[in-house]
This record gives structure tokens, C-alpha cells and sequence, in this order.
């Protein structure tokens, strides 16, 4: 059995009687989904309860406590009015507005894709409606935490309205059903407001599909050098190096060139900027939306390079590793020869190391710093520090690591299989020329002429046609 | 010395005097500790401050530069007034009541433990002086924080009272004195406020008797199965195995077996609603209780599962290890056999390692989405994708982890050490059960009929006795 | 080519007559580069702006859709002005202190260091021209921030201002800017968000200093004993041990004594609460900047506990680990000889890394509940039980850590290399003397009078010279 009451008739149930006088009254239009988890919450926050409907007499089951009556009488009875309506279903409304007119308009409602009508709903509700006071709220919520108070993600009501005193009420209201506030402006905001609950990761998509290109490629190009080669080549089942072998090499390869597509984009944008002569002129589309998502290829990269670190750190529990290791050991003292320790050798892995677990602890320094509660915490220049000074120390870190990972590989033929060259080649190119383009900015002469730009420099003469001859007058002064 | 001068009478030190015109006068009642605390931080934040006391004479140490009347006078003085004392003594504020009218009382009292008292101390406070506009406010900060100021976790005034005024003047007061402020609503939010500092991880404490529960049972099940068994059976001492051989396999059983109690409830909730035709109906209470604690049961499970991590990677750093492998490589030798390398063992391990990498990797990251402002910072389509599908994602690649851990182990009889079987077993039983009703919620009937109940479908015939019609409707649209 | 139109003498672009009627017309001192960014922004934010400037009619370029006027004009032409000048230009503004009475002036300025003025830039503007409500804000934002809105350090907008209207207006342009707005107050704390954009972590300096300080002589201290010492007692190059080994070694090391130098002055403090008997006195300053840097200290601690742990955790990957390994082997197997598990040292070495492992979980979880969205959610009651009751069980785990890994070695002269102890006893002085001093304060009789103290209790007899009797008398008690 349920247990609500579901009144055949309008609800005759006297709720003014029981009503303490502090109880406010609010009223909703529309008794479907929504309508109801939002009343029952408001039910059990103290409020009386009114709901208005076409059909007050079935209008199917609304929560115990509350009143159904037709939207005119309904409307009247409080100051405050939620639409829980289709937007599709608006237009009634407009022969409400006289009742309506002077009272709080909350809308609620979402669309089920983004720009699917011209306006934003709410101000379509205020066009309909020009007497009333329109407020957007309560939409970026689930229906769950409608009905059951706030919870992880649903904790703000964001809302706007071009009434302060309207939008006043609605918090007051959002507060005491355990929600905090946050007031995003005048209703023009709607739009964004109804885009939010629509909206499934948009700034990391293009991140997203990058890494999935680079690693798709990456991981076939290494399948043909490593299982592939070898089953052709030697006739070796190599194939179960797939799950670790391979994926450890993946995993840092598409990591670093990540990281360093974080740093290319500031870096063309300083060079462009040093050739046009000033900061005012707009970067291309592409840049712009480089630049926006390097927060998420960031993060990406750091995600591969914990996950290179792991796979690193298990070597030498897998049982591969093992063989190998007691299988040189036994065929060392069966071939009795003595192995000499190395001191080059030595400093190398040890360097290639160390150099990986300081440019992974910076690493990870960056991603803390970008967590939002951190980084709002921090003063621009603080940021900017951490994210730029310190970004390009772990590039630095990164690409060593790199570096010395391949030391003189390049110049042994047997590592090109079939003529390719080996995956970590390959990804040290980006970094490389970031870091070049970087060490060039850092140069004292063009470092002055990008720091008077961005202070609003500009080359003003239409005739000075070269950038060449304003960096060689700062660099003569040196 | 004390740095503070105790006045042996009434303070006759001319503050007047020495305060600018703009400096505001406020008043506390009474000169005990808190009183003192927070006079201190008032005087130093530039207010003109007078102490009400039934003794004004003889009150005890103020902190210099304050006044004592007694609490008429005091009253009178200034508009808004700090009542520091204990509730059982807010009785003589009745006889107060005229000088208090209009005023705004800041109740900052707590209570040694909940609901030692029908109403909370605001609201009591209130009916003793209906006159006044009472604000409860600044009763979740530390003594010392309100001596010296906002620290880690008093940063924040939580405030509730029914005058927006009032309000609105004690919001001042704390934003001077470096606080971040957050209101609460009318006054009925108070006793919500009153228990707040009395709270101990209330939400922690089922998930953490059940982690202490499993934790205990597994510790001495592995404890007899491991070490009591081998010196019972062949006289070995393996008793040093408890440290880390032990710990490592109780802490990712453990782990498992809590997440898979995150996403258990959310299926029995769905079955719940499929069965009973309705999403309107409230779930039994210890279902409700359940679903509350899948954050704190699925963070757990997380930081079991890092120790587990850690526990795992310094397997070949122990010295038993070493010991082992280096007598396994010795024998090799004497004995002359030649070990080969099975691709099988060496596809199964690493697939068993990469498996726990990745599922590891993303319970890493729902746990970051549920750092409070991650959450806060996602849409709720966001955050149910992440914890729901993501979510699912762990589980199924923690469960297949341990699977390929188990391999074909249950195939001997060695293995059922005493009869009972290993470890791993017991933890696979929640964890595959919930894997299988939700790939059963997943077929395109049943996900069809929740999907309506969801959006506010009910079964309204009820005649209509079983869920299997409705479910073989839908499936045989298909 | 610019894409901004450059106005040879003022603009005579209508702006009225593009504008709706509901656009709001705002004006801004100054046409450099603040004052240029800021304007872009406000006219893609839909409102009206007017330049104001000394030569109208030369005043380089401005964001095309904006005018330009003679201060005077342009001051009435909007109730809100932006203040986009330099302090040391302000004077010219008392000229228009006729029309700019009654104006919102809005001070967006900063400066080149702190402290080089007396009072407070927005406080000199207000005693200017005292007619006008200044208000305080947007000076935190970078003025890339300022021309393309908010990103991630710069997100809120903090204001100050004396007049509760001036600033709702202001709040609501930066609200419309797509800013959060925090009210910080009235005017007299424009100081301090003046001196914010100029801060470099300004809390990190000492334990940085002291990290540093730290680091640099245990490191030295040992590269002679490791490497130095080896080169001249026996020949041998063991450089190559910097990278890892000595880093490994002075990590931990660092960490360890930064840890405990978190809790000593806790102790130190409560000892000096005991000793003179009363809360209410002052703490010397070093101890007070000392307990103000805690945090700092504890989460440098935890970056270096890290790299310990990543360092440790690639010791098996190690050349010359690996080496060592199999020239031990190779060498028990030419001798023949048979090497027997020692249980023992089973239980130590497991001890040791198990109590690693745990006190690097504690540790990492305080770290968590350091973050500020989480600690903020915490009550002062949860997070002084984690940062103390977890914080000391923390220390107590690594500190044991320490004493296992030491174990016998100091009764062995053959560690004492050049007379020198090694590097683990070093760093256990401190943390043993933080666990006895707390172990102390923990007896029941101290622990009693220390909480009397702390709830404001005061040894009032001034013949009551000694801490002693009143210990005695609490113990006597027991």
C-alpha cells in the first residue's frame, strides 16, 4: 500500500486548521514529477501547500497535506508560485497573468537539449507574464534532491531574476529546505542556468578525444614493434606484454606529449603577440580554445603518468621479470663469468630515476593546486607561479627523465625495427620544442619586449614593420 | 605578570576617551571564558565593548579596555548584545526583557551533549524575551578561535534568526572580525547549529563499525588459516607473516567487499521500486540509513585499498621475498633443471596486475570527485555519471582483479586449508552478486519500466498484481 | 591590423542610440591598460561605458563602442565610477569631488610593494573626496582576468566599503562579469586585499627556510659519510649513490624531524599554560609564528614523506640493487654455503615497512582533512581530534618506523664512521623528546589541570608560586 493518500476528490483535508499562523504558503502549478518532489519537500520544511491544476478534480496523486485547486484560485493564495510545467504547456499562463501579477515566478524547468528554442524559458515566462517577478532556480537540481534535500552534487541553488526582492523570497525558501545559495545575476543568466543540467563534461571532450587518438596510435604503432616484429621477425610470442609491458610504455609516452600541449600554447601565443605588437588584438579561434582547455590536458597527463608509476612499481613482482633476472643469474654462473658493477650505468638509471619521481611529486603538486577549493585559495600570482614556474620545471623533469631513459639508443640501428624509431623518440619531440621556444622567451631581450606588451605596450607606428628592429633596440641596451 | 590588568573594581578606564567616534559599542553578557575570548577578538577588531555582570565589582579578570556594568545598565549601552552564558541561567534575562526589547541577543551557547533540552537555547532564549530579535551565531567556533581568529576548521559563522536585520548585524560584526559567513535561516535551524560542535563523524561511525567488523573476522580467519595451521599442521613458524603477508590480504578483502556494499543498496533500492510499481513509496529505514553511508562505506574501501597498493609494492624490498627467490634461483641451479617461460602465467599475471592498476586508478579518481569541492563543481548528470557508471566500471575491474588473483585455485583441494576456503572466495560473493542484478537492471526491459518509474510513472491498477506483466509488456516490445 | 578602431579625436560613435534602453551606463578614470581590459569587458557584459581622461581627444586607443569625455562629463554620466589611475595621480580628483559626490567610486588599484603609502589607497580616495562611497574590489583579479573573465585563481571578486548600497552595486557588475563576490567588510580592510595580489606565499617562507636548511646539512653530512668517507677509506666511488640512496636517506630524514617540529610547539605551549597557570597571557612571538606555520610544516613533511616512498618503492628496480642481489646469490652458491630464514629478521624488516605503511596512510589523510573544502565541512571537534589525536598516532608510527629500521646498529662502532652517528639517530631527538613531553601531558593529573586552565580557569593567589602544589593537590585526587 502507499503512503499517500491519493484524493479522489480535491482534497478537502483541512490544512489551515492544522496550518500553525507562522506557515507560509507557496503554491505550484502542475502535479506531475516534479510538482510533487518538490511539494513534498516543502511539506516537510514547515510550508502549506498549494497546488494549481487544470484539472483539480484528477489530477492523480499529490503528497498528503496539500490543497489542489484550479490555477486562479491557486495563484491567489500565495505570493510565491513554482512552475512545474513543461515549457511547451507556457502559454496558459498568459491568461493567468492578472492573477499572477506582482507575485514571485519560479521556474524550474530544463530542456531536454541545449538551444532547442531562442529564448531561455524563463525569459519566455517573463515575456508572457511582464507583471510578475520571474526567478530561474532550483533546475540545476535532481529530482531526487528535490524530494530529499541536498546531497553531493546537488547542494546549490543557483539562481537569477531582475528582482532582488523576488529572488530574496526564493533564497529564503532554498535556505530552510537546506540548500545554500548562489545568486548568479539578472535573468538574462537563464539560459546558462538551464544549459548546466544538460551538460556532460563539454571543456574535456576535445581533451578526452585527443588522448584517445594519441593512445590509440601509440598503442598499434608499439604492438608492431614489440609482439608483432617479434612473432615475424624471431617467430616470439610476445603478446602477453600487452597488459603491462606496452601499456607502460603508452601510458608516459601520451602523458608527456600531453603535458607538453599544455605549455605549446602559451608559448605560440607569447610569439604572437611579440610579432602583432600588442596584447589587445584577439588570438586565433583555435588558440582560444586551446588555451581553455589546458586545466584538462593537465589533468589527463597526470592521470597516465600515475598510472606509468604504478605500472612501473609492479615490475618487479610480475612474474616475467622474475624469470628474466633468475635466468641471467643462473646463466652467469653457468657461463662462469663475473660481471663487473658499472659506475656509468649506475648514475644513469639512478639519475632516470630520480628524475621521474621529482617530476611526478611536481606533478602532482600541479594537480592539487588546481583543485578548485586550492586554487581559490591562492593570489594570482601565487597561481601563476606554481602553474607556470613550476609547470615548466616538470616538463624539464619529465623530458630528461626521457632523455636519459633513451641516452644512446638512438644510435644502435637493431633499436629501428623495420625502420621506425622507438615510441619515446617519437614523444620527445613536442616537449623538446616547447622547452626551446620557452628557453628563446626567457632570453633578457625578448623577455623585456613581451613584458612591456602585456603591460599595454603597444607598437603604435604603422610603418615599423618588423619585430626584429624592437628587440634589437631592447637587446643593444643590454 | 599577566599582560592583562584585572581591575579590582569597576573598570573606570575612560574608553570613550580614547575611541574614535565611529567605533561601535557592543555588549556581552557575562565574563567567563567565552565572554572573555571574544571580547578580546572584539577589542582588538576596533569595537567599543562594555561586559554586563551580576557583579560588576567583583566579576574576575576582563580583558583591558572593557567596561563592567551591571547587565541594565550594559544593556542599555549598546543595540546589539552577545549573551555568554549558560543556559540554566538565561532565567534572570526574563527580568531584563524591557531594556532588551529591540535589541539583537546573539546566542552563542552550546550544550555539553544533544538534546539535553526539549528546545534548542535560541529558541528558549526567545520566548523568554519575545521582544528581542535573537540571532544564534558563532556557537560552532573553537574558544580559541573566537580569541584569536579564523583557523582551518573555523572559518565560517553559521547563523540563523527570524529578523533579516538582525541577521544582517551580526553578519557584519563576524565579517570584521575576519570570519566567512553563512546563513541558515530562521531560528528553527538552531538546534541544528547547537549540535554541530558536539558531532563526531556521526556519518562514519556505521561504515567504520562495519570495517572494524569485517576487518576482525578476516584478520583471525586468515590468521588461522595462514599461521596457526602451518605450525599446527608442519611445525613452521610463519607468525611474521602477520605483518604485511596478513595485513595485505584482509585489507583488500575488505576493500572489495565495501565498495561492492556501496553499490548493493542502490539495486535493492531499484528491484524495490520495480516491485512495488512506484518511486513515491519510502524505502524501509535501514535501507534509507544504508544508502546515507555508500560515501563514507566507498571511502573506506578507498583507503584499504592504497594500503593494500603499498602493501603489494613493497613485496621485493622484504627480506622473506628475497630470501625466497634467491633460494628458488639456488636450487634451480643444484638441482640443473631448466625452468620455461609459460606465456599463459605470464598473460594471467599480468592481466591480474593491470586489472588491479586500473580499477585502483579509478577508485582513485571517484574518490577525488567526492572531495567536497570537485562535487560542488559538477552537474548532478556529471557526478552520477562518474559515481554510477565509473563507478560500476571499479567494481567490475577490482571483482575480475581478484578473479584472476583466484584463477583455478579452487580446483585443489590444497587450497581448503581445515576445510574452509581462502579468503578470496568469501570476498568474491558480495562483489559477483551485485555485478549480476545489475547486469540483470541493465537489460532493455527492466531498464525501460525503472526508467518510467523514475520520471514519476506509477502502477496505478491494483488489480494489476505483478510486476512480471508490466516487465513482459516491455519486453515484448522489443 | 588592429581589429579595434582607434579613434583619432573623440569618439563620436552613438552609443545611445545602439544601446537598449535597459543598458547601464557605467564610467572609467583612466584609459591605460586596466582601465582598457576592464572596459572591453564591461561592454561584452552588455553595459554602456564612458571613458573619462585628461586629453579626450588624445588619449590612445579604447575598446570600440565606448566614449570618451573630460572627467568632469563623464563623471555625470554614470552613478558608478572605476578609479583605473595610479595612486600618485589621485590628487587630481579632488577637483571633481563636486561631481563625483554621491558616486560609487570603484578602487581597482594595487601596489608595486607593500607598505610604501600610509594608509590604504582606497581609503586615500575616500578621505579625497569624502562625498563619494568608495568601495574596494576586483584589485585581486589579474588583468588578464579582468579582460577575459574568471579562470581558476581568479574567480571571486573581494570587496570592502563602507557603504552597504555602493557595494551591492558593485556586486552585481561583478556578478554580471561571471564573478563570485565576497564582502569583506568595511573600508578599513582595504589594506589588506591591497597587500593580497602582492603575496608569494608568504606563510611557506620559514618552513621552506627551514626544509632548505634542513635539507642542505643532511645532505652533506651524508655525502661524507657515504661517499666521501668510502672514497678515502677504501677508494671506492660510490657518486653514483646522490641520486638515490642519499636522496632516500635525506628525505625522511627531513620529514621526519619537519613532522615533529609540527607538534613541538604544542607542547611547549600547554607546558607553558601549566607553568604560568593561565590562559589568558600571551604567547611569545616565535612560539606564536611557530604554531602559525604548523600546517605549513606538516604538509612540506608530507611531500618528502612521498618522494621517501617512491624512492623506497624503486629499489628493487635498481641497477645496481639488482646487481648486489645476483652477486649475492652467485657468491652463496660458489661457497656453497646455506643460508637459513631468520624469523627475527622476518618480523623486524615487516614491522618496519608495515609501520611505514601505516603511518604514511595516517599521514596522507591529514593531509586530505588540510584541504580547505574539507575541512571547512569538518566541526573543530573532528578536526582537532584528526590533526591531534591522528597527527601524534602519525608521528608515533613513524617514529617507531625509524626506530625499527635502526634497530641494533647503534651498539655497532663499525656505523660510527669517522666518529660521526648516523643520519637516522640524528633525526630521532626531536621526535622522541615531542612523544615524551606529550606522553607526560597526558598523565592523568596534568591532563586535569591543563583542561582547567584551558576552560579559563586562573591561579589567582600571587603567593601561589609554584606549578607543583597544584599539580600535587590533582594528583593527590586520584
Amino acid at each position: 500500500m502507499s503512503e499517500e493518500v491519493k484524493p479522489e476528490s480535491m482534497s478537502l483535508y483541512s490544512v489551515s486548521a492544522a496550518a500553525t499562523p507562522e506557515q507560509e504558503a507557496v503554491c505550484i502549478f502542475g502535479t506531475g514529477d516534479l510538482g510533487r518532489s518538490l511539494g513534498q519537500r516543502l511539506l516537510q520544511s514547515g510550508y502549506r501547500l498549494v497546488y494549481g491544476s487544470r484539472r483539480p478534480h484528477s489530477c492523480g496523486p499529490i503528497p498528503p497535506g496539500a490543497q489542489v485547486m484550479s490555477h486562479e484560485i491557486a495563484a491567489r493564495s500565495a505570493s510565491l508560485v513554482f512552475v512545474c510545467v513543461h515549457r511547451e504547456h507556457y502559454d496558459f499562463l498568459e491568461t493567468l497573468a492578472p492573477q499572477l501579477k506582482g507575485k514571485v515566478l519560479v521556474d524550474v524547468s530544463n530542456n531536454l537539449k541545449k538551444n532547442m528554442y531562442p529564448e531561455a524559458n524563463a525569459e519566455f515566462l517573463q515575456r508572457l507574464i511582464p507583471g510578475a517577478h520571474v526567478v530561474k532556480a532550483f533546475n540545476t537540481l535532481s529530482a531526487w534532491a528535490l524530494q530529499n534535500g541536498p546531497s553531493d552534487a546537488n547542494r546549490q541553488v543557483y539562481l537569477c531574476g531582475n528582482s532582488p526582492e523576488a529572488k530574496q523570497a526564493v533564497a529564503e525558501i532554498a535556505t530552510k529546505l537546506g540548500f545554500s545559495v548562489q545568486d548568479r545575476g539578472s535573468l538574462s543568466a537563464a539560459r546558462e542556468l538551464e544549459d548546466f543540467p544538460l551538460q556532460l563534461f563539454p571543456e574535456w571532450r576535445l581533451p578526452m578525444r585527443l588522448t584517445i587518438g594519441l593512445t590509440a596510435f601509440f598503442f598499434f604503432y608499439l604492438l608492431i614493434r614489440d609482439v608483432i616484429f617479434a612473432y615475424v621477425d624471431q617467430g616470439k610470442d610476445n603478446s602477453f606484454r600487452i597488459m603491462v609491458s606496452l601499456a607502460n610504455e603508452v601510458f608516459p609516452i601520451v602523458s608527456l606529449i600531453l603535458l607538453s600541449l599544455c605549455y605549446l600554447p602559451g608559448v605560440i601565443a607569447a610569439f604572437l603577440q611579440l610579432y602583432r605588437g600588442t596584447k589587445y588584438k584577439r588570438f586565433p579561434d583555435w588558440l582560444d580554445r586551446w588555451m581553455l582547455c589546458r586545466k584538462q590536458l593537465g589533468l589527463i597527463a597526470l592521470a597516465l603518468a600515475s598510472l606509468h608509476v604504478l605500472y612501473t612499481l609492479i615490475i618487479p613482482i610480475r612474474y616475467y621479470v622474475r624469470f628474466i633476472l633468475a635466468a641471467n643469474t643462473i646463466s652467469q654462473i653457468k657461463e662462469n663469468k663475473t660481471s663487473v658493477f658499472d659506475t656509468t650505468m649506475g648514475w644513469r638509471t639512478d639519475s632516470y630515476y630520480s628524475m621521474g619521481i621529482l617530476g611526478f611529486g611536481l606533478y602532482l603538486l600541479l594537480g592539487i593546486a588546481s583543485l578548485p577549493s586550492v586554487s581559490n585559495a591562492l593570489s594570482w600570482r601565487e597561481f601563476s607561479f606554481i602553474q607556470s614556474k613550476l609547470g615548466y620545471l616538470t616538463l624539464f623533469f619529465c623530458t630528461f627523465h626521457t632523455y636519459l631513459y633513451g641516452w644512446d639508443k638512438f644510435l644502435f640501428i637493431s633499436y629501428y625495427k623495420w625502420y621506425t624509431p622507438p615510441g619515446y623518440m617519437l614523444c620527445l619531440v613536442v616537449p623538446s620544442v616547447v622547452l626551446l621556444l620557452k628557453l628563446l622567451l626567457l632570453l633578457p631581450c625578448v623577455d623585456k619586449s613581451l613584458t612591456r606588451i602585456r603591460q599595454g605596450w603597444e607598437r603604435t607606428d604603422p610603418e615599423d614593420d618588423s619585430k626584429k628592429s624592437l628587440l634589437a633596440k631592447d637587446c643593444q641596451k643590454l
